[in-house]
């Protein structure tokens, strides 16, 4: 049974996300789709790239991900399909596949790239509006069930890429910034598990500094602390985070995303 | 594989929903279900119906559509399944099938009515206040398991109806109001496409009024103007809506459900 | 097709769910999988405990239900599955079984505890964050797909049990709290309808008290009174509910979780 998932800023309460699984069952009865997020903030593309970025390779090989954060929707900006590694992206070219593109450059992964320009596989009336039902969906479901990305549209090989902002390495440690603020209030932030290197075999020796506090070890998990305190660790995903036991870091700092943090080794 | 939908004013925080796909999975347990909003504001009818009637038509031939906005449980009122179309509905007979019905009736689409009075289909137990999931659940999974319509209840001709608000042909253009508000904030009228009809050819000249501002012509799209700009357009289904580049129209001008909304020819 | 559910308290703006559903489909492709809910209340194992024994029952027999409210991730808290009755858990340790435990127990249903320490079944690389991902998920997976409970851990034989409120007989009825605020804002209680027994034959004699607000008989449904009156009846699971109908009872009279309820026998 073909997987596939949908990423959207069009939040739970209009239908839309129903209405897009309704055209790709209409297309490819048997497929188990996955809601990722429906969340994002309207046309936040930066923070769909990360969450796509460290999501989609959890998903079987094959699995056709659809993201529709699409403020340039009905405007030049391309509809695209890409294979990217063992996974397919369905949506619109501005940027939201740059972290997972990057990853599949460093390891090498098959990457490919089509313009969406073949309507007979899309819905028979295009609104200019909702690209995400009349085109998105029916493509995706159309690879799904085993349409060849290629068939699809017109190789491109540029696709649009995000600045997506880089830690730098410090004279102590490394300077960051907050990329992504959780539903429990966690602040995850750019450096991640491999920056950090060798500093990891003395985790207590690392200082992380954000807003005025300053937080001295890493710890490998919640419960190790009481509830209440601030603590920094590795996020599921290997980047820097900072939490409050069983509570919300965020909030009690006050941070946001783009705000910086600074790791010092001791 | 089936297709079925649900629709509720449930939220999606205390396992009602779940509990639902339950029943209908002992029953059914190929069916594919499509949550299309759980998020109505509670016992809004009106809302449901809206939403109903542009959602529905995007499923396949066939699927069981189960809504549940029932301020009415466990009282006199009827509930009802029906064919509308090529779909099938299931829920109670408070008027949410009003907008397809009329579309229905204008394409001269099959329809047909029963009132559940069938208890052999329905769960051992039936609650007072939750017949989601004691009736309506396992009712709409044996349809969609091919248990025929008048199997499950007794034909009747007369489903309530909602007064829906239409708009008013001027001497200038056409006098409507606001019917829904989406996540983005979006101001959905219920004046449309056709209402608009050959004015539609000379879109610059349209003007759109509503609460105290006036937006001068209709575009496509929102990529068409900068951030931030009020615009007027059509949405994905054809009905008029008010926008903001980027923003939130109905925070911005304050605009509420059921606001007169006024389009002009110049 | 194995049926699945899933229960969390990780909202639904960041994809770790979704995640999860990735996991589940690349071990077990068919699994039917139902969110239950992932608006529980952040780190509240007591809230879950309650929904789950209200909900796990309603669903087919071999269902696997992953419940991940888990403060204490990553320490030495147990991960384990277990068989209760006709449905599977899995998840941690910590008290969420403990409510369909006790009815398990009073039914003579079987049980059996494993503690997962067969990290084949697991993802190649356990975070010390995400067990609902590295562990609890792909352990569920290969239970839907037919894996033995046994295989996957280590028989035990004392799970951790909440010491959930109980209700207490008076002279003259029960006193009883508030156990669960429902998305409508009714306020759900432990009084339940084998307490009040005999009681229930004259329902216009029960008297419910609650913040200061006297209640004079139990009704069937909301309907059955004006919108706006503040009525007492039975939740769709045999809880004793104080309402507002077509309104917000916790918001109104603003009662929280842990507050004291009152049932008197005129």
């Amino acid at each position: 049974m073909p997987v596939m998932t949908l990423m959207t800023d069009f939040g739970i309460k209009d239908g839309n996300v129903g209405v897009m699984k309704g055209v790709i069952w209409g297309i490819c009865p048997s497929a188990q789709i996955s809601d990722l997020s429906h969340m994002i903030q309207p046309q936040n593309v930066r923070e769909a790239a990360y969450i796509f970025a460290r999501s989609a390779p959890y998903f079987p090989k094959g699995t056709v991900h659809i993201v529709v954060i699409d403020p340039g929707v009905g405007t030049s900006r391309r509809p695209m399909a890409a294979q990217i590694g063992d996974w397919f992206y369905v949506g619109p070219d501005n940027g939201i596949i740059t972290g997972l593109l990057e990853r599949a450059q460093q390891e090498d992964w098959p990457i490919q790239f089509v313009e969406l320009d073949q309507s007979r596989y899309w819905l028979p009336t295009i609104s200019f509006v909702f690209h995400g039902r009349d085109i998105f969906s029916p493509v995706a479901a159309c690879l799904a069930s085993g349409v060849p990305l290629r068939e699809l549209g017109t190789p491109f090989a540029d696709p649009v890429r995000l600045q997506l902002p880089q830690p730098e390495e410090t004279e102590h440690g490394w300077r960051g910034e907050v990329i992504h603020i959780d539903h429990f209030g966690n602040i995850g932030t750019n450096i991640r598990v491999e920056h950090l290197g060798r500093a990891m075999k003395q985790k207590e020796n690392i200082i992380v500094h954000v807003n005025v506090m300053k937080i001295q070890g890493l710890v490998n998990t919640f419960g190790e602390r009481p509830v209440g305190e601030l603590i920094a660790l590795l996020g599921s995903t290997g980047n820097l985070a900072i939490s409050i036991v069983n509570g919300s870091a965020a909030q009690k700092l006050g941070t946001k995303v783009g705000e910086a943090v600074e790791v010092l080794y001791k």
